[in-house]
């Protein structure tokens, strides 16, 4: 078992967390948030003081954090975790941000003897809290065989995507995927009704047809067909539409930087723009079937 | 065993057809082409003659035709099937047109007593020849129960997907989810590239998570991930992109008219029609993640 | 002086029909609105009975219908114009319909004998009502010669396009450019917002540079900069949102049909749908910057 | 008079620097290029040395850069335009750069007390050589009345667009506009063409109509209508496609940052993308009409 730090304990990071603890590892955590930190305890961990006393005690650093800069000043800053990590402590990353962000800590990283990976997730809320997210993992072969196991306590799926940053740039097309396709199962549901075609008839056909998608079959975004989609609680996340959103801009924000024509990647994200502007933040990203119906 | 007037006996037809001559069925045939009509006769079949004769001897007339303006005049012409077809008889179109004909030419059948079903397939040439296709088929419940066993000697899933003109719906929708898919999935393959992420680490990541769809798993627009998607031999079809251009243009054509936005449709018609004027009308359509990257 | 039949007496063939009255014209009206006629009367015109009969005493046909449909049918069926209209009549369509639509009227009228022009317009109902439409005219040179008196009558801008269907065509291409560059301008105004750029400074830079356009200059979507604009009255139209759907309808139905890919003219038409489909048939297609704002 | 250093010598910073030259002002220019500072020599201005020395001894900076990051570091390392510039030294970047970036700098001169503003131009190479440009300009009064004789030195059209990055919000803004309408323009003329409308009647039209716009009048894509557009010159630049990329693709990272919603500024930006990829780099952004034919 290891003593670990934990930095982030947000919607994500707290259940993932806990399931460390739950294993017997050692986890202190660190937050801004009190509460964050009270339940942690509560769980059976550690409320940490400042980052760099936690870091320095740790063997493994998670970081689980919003976005690129926080990222980047976590570990790169003059008081951050690269400065006060002890030799040979396991760095792993699995916010999902930039890939060149990614590549940028992970060079300091390694320019200073580390060994990281970065580890963004699939899987949402309840896939960190029953433990069974996939991860996609970016760095060397040793970095990738030390964060293995302790990635095998927090999910059920471990895919080695690469070197350095590959574990973003697998999240990231794998999202801009799961956007257009919800969209597209959403145009096609919009259409099917107009045309007087009963939805669970469209699903019969597609869900065995070249129309078969995980969109589709595991998260039907109308009522009916996949009992457990939130279709059928009101589109209450599950994956938010904001955070779609937000994934999908990333995505723009790569294929611009890496020069790389993504049409349908860029009308996605324009879709959810206008869908999260209309007031549709918090809704299940599924939802947007109610905004091309005029809804 | 039914006496069958097969009327279009092309890439499509022709093989249909001789499953049908397989089962034991007498199947006369008619086209514009010497050569098809030959090709029936050698598997066992018939060439008809007029379209009047072979129609007025037959218990079922099947159609497989190119477009919703074929379909009108074959039936409903002054010579057409509705004039010659003897009571009793059952009609079966297996062409993809607008739903609109579709509702219109089955209208003129019911007027005059004629059971009637849309029954346009998917499957390609490969599952026409292997009778393996999928059929969605709007109709009457009596229609149906009469259509399904001949359905069955030339596909193996049959679906009854309502009223007349449903089985046209399903098709523009599922086909248009499709279309939009497979771009979808070509994108993230050529994002992926330029961030230097491996395409089998992708495949490996995206099909065991959300991004999953047939377009990846079964049909992946790279070579490599799976060995018998086009990818492998050169992008040769298969389905090829003048044919998805014209799925996406009815599907276009039909929402238009039933006044539904389909923003990611309308989208990937348009890069399909850049596809196929940039010379790639007989390409595979899953070639389009080349015109995606430039080359 | 002329005996005229007007065909269609809307928002837009009313006002056309008094300027022809006030020129002198004998102008008969037709119209399924007893209410219209009413009006046509009350500025001197007459209210005419049957089709047959009113087509029959005219020296000229004008008609101004809504869609294609209307027109084949009340030129083209038995009891139609066709039919009943004197040798040397001259024919002229002012409805914004399909050019395919346009060019099978005219070959049908062309094959009786007569001169025929499709001439839609642009301008609006002001223009209507002042005298001051564009009108885009597709015909031989004869009937041309002939049409335009008329017209000038009831219009400012008097363009011979080519022959047949070059009116509709030429419509159809100025109102698919207006369509995007409202888009266009209204999504500069809103990221200018967003940024802290005044949109004063904003008109005064494009107005005078490389982004100046009509949609900018003569209607800006932003209240202020241009005091006519609907902007500044709430977006009253002017010219409604669902009008502009329509024309960018019909634009994306013949570009589908000729084979032409139209990438930002189908996204206009996607937006002006959802545009519509959120309540705004009837506001101003400039209030579309609303849209995108998400107010 | 004033002694200026310039920094950036290349297709636009060489050109205007002359024009300083010309008017009088001791200019002296720094760049890595030798050619480009012996021209600036030949012109009757001189060649620095170290960014330091040519910065200590200046009372105007001129910056003409290629992206945000050369800006920021020209500005803002430790050996920078900041550190040297003497106290009441004016700083005026013509870059086109991020908004975010062009505030940062900006905000870090103020904090030394510097005058600043950011006024990027248009008008490409034609009108820096004629002095003709047009400066957007952003920052406070007194920096602009400062910066304005200067301009007028290298323009013809001087702008104050308002604070900080204000100029660069009005350069982004416009010139979203002018790569949608070009497209919108081009599809129009290849829309014409597919349907037998001759280009000429097209323009006649559309230029006297709700189509107008600067894309159409004044800088034609098909050869004919405007004898000095690049169409009628094999689409030599002008403005080169890879040019117009860069601004759109400036643009979307701007309104990504922003939350603001410009599907169109998206669409043309792929398109542009598309174009680029396909061998074009080099070709004016009016070319694209060839890319949308299929040519």
């Amino acid at each position: 078992m290891s003593r670990i730090a934990f930095v982030g304990l947000g919607n994500m990071g707290l259940p993932m967390a806990t399931n460390l603890v739950r294993t017997g590892h050692v986890v202190t955590g660190l937050d801004l948030s009190g509460d964050a930190l009270a339940r942690l305890v509560e769980a059976g961990g550690r409320a940490g003081g400042s980052l760099g006393e936690v870091v320095a005690e740790a063997e493994v650093v998670v970081t689980m954090l919003p976005e690129g800069r926080h990222v980047e000043s976590v570990y790169g800053e003059e008081n951050g975790v690269l400065t006060h990590a002890a030799s040979g402590c396991l760095l792993i990353d699995c916010s999902t941000i930039h890939v060149e962000s990614a590549r940028k800590v992970a060079g300091l990283a390694a320019a200073r003897g580390f060994d990281m990976v970065d580890a963004p997730v699939s899987g949402g809320v309840g896939g960190a809290a029953a433990g069974t997210l996939t991860f996609m993992v970016g760095g060397s072969d040793v970095a990738f065989g030390r964060a293995r196991p302790i990635l095998e306590t927090m999910g059920k799926t471990i895919v080695h995507t690469g070197g350095a940053g590959s574990g973003q740039a697998a999240k990231i097309c794998n999202n801009m995927i799961l956007g257009i396709s919800m969209v597209a199962v959403s145009e096609a549901f919009a259409l099917a009704e107009k045309l007087g075609l009963d939805a669970q008839k469209l699903y019969d056909v597609a869900s065995k047809s070249s129309g078969q998608c995980w969109s589709l079959t595991s998260y039907c975004p109308v009522p009916g067909p996949v009992p457990t989609s939130p279709a059928n609680r009101g589109y209450q996340p599950g994956f938010a539409a904001a955070m779609m959103l937000k994934d999908l801009k990333l995505a723009q924000d790569v294929a611009s930087l890496a020069g790389q024509a993504t049409p349908l990647g860029a009308e996605a994200a324009q879709l959810y723009r206008l869908f999260v502007d209309a007031g549709n933040a918090g809704v299940d990203f599924s939802g947007i079937v109610r905004f091309l119906k005029g809804a």
